[in-house]
């Protein structure tokens, strides 16, 4: 049975007697059911009875009903409406756009609307480059979506994956200072997407694609980082690798192994999974095998898809053969970005002493991390309710703004490779331990230092315009 | 030569000696050329001199440069930096996004993010009109242009029409708490425009159609009312014509005429020209003639355009024929949405007794005002230096607020007319006078009423969904 969450978290409003054991007899019908009570609120209070509203986590939505039967059962008390707390923080959007400008009167009317504005239009239209100074390029990214590979939920269409990119956009804010404007296109079209983000980049200082299904992301990005001279990134891939090897760079200190000599399996060969390749590979590491679905990724093998034929060329250079747990055995590191329950406690005893295991599948690991932690050196998910959660709000806060810091026109890989160091470098020696590998999401140092070592990439090869 | 404007207010900082005269020196020598100043900030002081800022308002850049000039002449004086408060303003943009949830901890991201947001996500999937209640689509309009007709600037780009919706952003949040955002297109492409328009709407509960040139934006706003499902606005044509038409009900009442009465020219069948006429109509004018470049408009006529097709079909009923100027003889109302100095005070002294003028050419009229005002009642502009601004400002921002309210699908003519009656309506009897036709842009009744009026029209005709 899966464990109450913050995120099914709910308010009950009850009627009680005025009794006074009334509070604690529905607390303890709550808590009995398995929910965490977070809060106990006296709405109203007579000689009559009180109205409170308890809040508290729940399993999911059917916990919510049996919580309404329990409290029911008792004597005199009733239970009045349930309210979803995170429906509630969803009415009306997450997100709001708000002047930096005042706007108290004539004179400032205009110098921000007509006629002042006038001559700030006629100046960007002479040097289009000053819109990265006059406009709100300097410091907007457009989180684009089509919808088609949202969180797990996979095609869920644009209006449904809006809730996920306004709270990107607020994460962004949140985490770097970043104006962030969610775009969630009604096409699944690879050349319509690409055109309509040709379309609107004047706008934007940056792109950040994302929950756009494989194979399609990849050729998204590709072009657009061709043909735009604005950065283009793909959080499911660029993000997701920063991530995960900003979590190996630790991990590697505390087992005492270096990335030169490490095997490293993969199991996932979607865009993260690819992505997480290529930036090992750029880190130094030099023996990966990918598997997916079907088993390894056989050298020089050919493929549908041009991710698959890179990995058939660019990996597994020792030719092995067979499946994804044949692979595991006395490998040093398992990243898996693939499926739940793919290997168990037998398999991870199976690979190298002081062995490391990033299971990120979500919600269920590919391997349950109790299980895995039982043979392994190390183990991180990218659940929050384990130690060691990879999570890319780590990542593409800081990453933006240091490309908007720089004005960069294009992103190099260079600036992947710095970004993790950087991750990594805000867990201490003193704090580093097997269930301390990666920074919490709310340490502010994280996002500063990915800025400064983005944008000083940007600046040593000559992509950064400020 | 042009007025000061603060369109054009520059900050001069200067350096002066210790003396008792120093600052009224440098003060009159600015007066004298032109410049109104409009503070004087000490910003350091020590025995040996004063550092000031001076902030004026001036006629343009060159007025600047003859500033510095007559400063630095003064004995022992000497001008450092001049910076335009206009640009100052605009550094970074006018816009910001700003999250409207609390992100204070990690229980916070589990309801605004990932895992709790799933949940919100397969709401929307399940029932997509819920995006209306669970995203920003509740309060946000996008703010759409090609940059081909900005201002008076014509065809500047993309990257250089930003600053203009930009602050049309800032004004919908300021006047009526509408999120806007600006979305400028860089293609002139008709059919490309509708695809994003379309493409984006899923996070949208409305359109604002922006400085597209004619005569594509006509077919840009009829393709999508068709289309789409959410309302599509054409500022140039909708706001234009019910701030008009409510000046007009206001002018009426001061010369004591009504509109099925009165005879109506109007200078100019683009955009505007050709709202306002069917706007007039619906509003119950039956005597209008439209001139374009090569005179009136004749019934019947064929044109190469449709709209002109349509104005031979619809307007100059009795069969003129002639120029403007032959039109507006006898005529009760000037209506020109044009170009400069079409007309002079000879041609309003052959208008009706009463007349009503207004030229609303930008920045300059179509006849002058102090000509115009010798013998018309009742005299209005586009420009704030003179009495009766029809600014759009007083129309859109409430307009969309009232859509967004009534979470309506369409736009219907009804709503044109009622929004033009409640502007006009903000002006009480005893306020009225020829020189006081329509509400000041800061009168916060304005939005309130437009909005109420225009919900109530949507709910009384089917197209509201809240």
């Amino acid at each position: 049975m899966a464990a109450p969450s913050p995120g099914y978290s709910i308010t009950a409003r009850v009627s009680t007697p005025a009794t006074f054991t009334a509070t604690s007899d529905v607390t303890n019908a709550i808590a009995a059911t398995g929910a965490q009570i977070t809060a106990v609120d006296v709405v109203e209070s007579s000689h009559a009875g009180l109205t409170i509203d308890v809040s508290c986590n729940t399993r999911d939505r059917a916990h919510g009903d049996e919580i309404r039967a329990a409290v029911d059962a008792l004597d005199g008390v009733t239970v009045g409406n349930i309210s979803d707390r995170t429906f509630l923080m969803h009415l009306g959007g997450k997100l709001e756009t708000t002047a930096r400008v005042p706007l108290r009167n004539r004179d400032d009317l205009s110098r921000a609307y007509t006629p002042g504005v006038a001559r700030v239009c006629q100046a960007i239209a002479k040097n289009k480059a000053d819109a990265r100074n006059l406009t709100i390029k300097k410091n907007t990214v457009a989180v684009v979506t089509d919808g088609t590979a949202v969180l797990g939920l996979g095609d869920i269409g644009p209006e449904a994956a809006m809730p996920v990119m306004e709270g990107k956009a607020v994460l962004f804010k949140q985490f770097a200072g970043v104006d962030a404007w969610p775009v969630a296109l009604d096409t699944k079209d690879t050349e319509e997407i690409i055109a309509i983000c040709k379309a609107i980049a004047p706008a934007y200082g940056g792109i950040n694609l994302e929950d756009i299904s494989a194979p399609r992301c990849f050729e998204i990005e590709a072009r657009l980082r061709e043909e735009l001279d604005i950065p283009v990134f793909h959080d499911d891939q660029h993000g997701t690798a920063i991530v995960t090897q900003a979590a190996l760079v630790n991990a590697l200190k505390v087992v005492d192994k270096k990335i030169e000599d490490i095997r490293i399996v993969v199991s996932g060969v979607g865009a993260a999974g690819t992505a997480i390749i290529k930036l090992l590979q750029a880190s130094g590491a030099k023996h990966i095998t990918a598997a997916g679905r079907s088993g390894v990724i056989e050298r020089g093998s050919e493929h549908a898809d041009a991710h698959r034929n890179w990995l058939a060329q660019n990996t597994n250079e020792e030719g092995f053969s067979g499946t994804l747990k044949e692979a595991v055995v006395g490998a040093d590191v398992f990243i898996g970005v693939s499926a739940p329950n793919l290997l168990d406690a037998s398999d991870i005893e199976k690979m190298n002493d002081g062995a490391i295991v990033f299971a990120m599948s979500n919600p269920d690991p590919e391997v349950s991390p109790e299980a895995a932690a039982k043979h392994a050196a190390v183990v991180a998910t990218g659940r929050s309710d384990f130690p060691n959660q990879i999570n890319n709000v780590l990542a593409f806060p800081g990453f933006f703004r240091g490309l908007l810091d720089a004005g960069a026109s294009d992103i190099v890989d260079e600036m992947l490779v710095v970004a993790a160091e950087a991750i990594a470098s805000c867990v201490s020696d003193e704090e580093r331990n097997p269930s301390f590998i990666i920074p919490s999401v709310f340490d502010p140092e994280v996002s500063t230092r990915v800025a400064e070592a983005v944008a000083k990439v940007a600046r040593d090869q000559g992509v950064a315009t400020l």
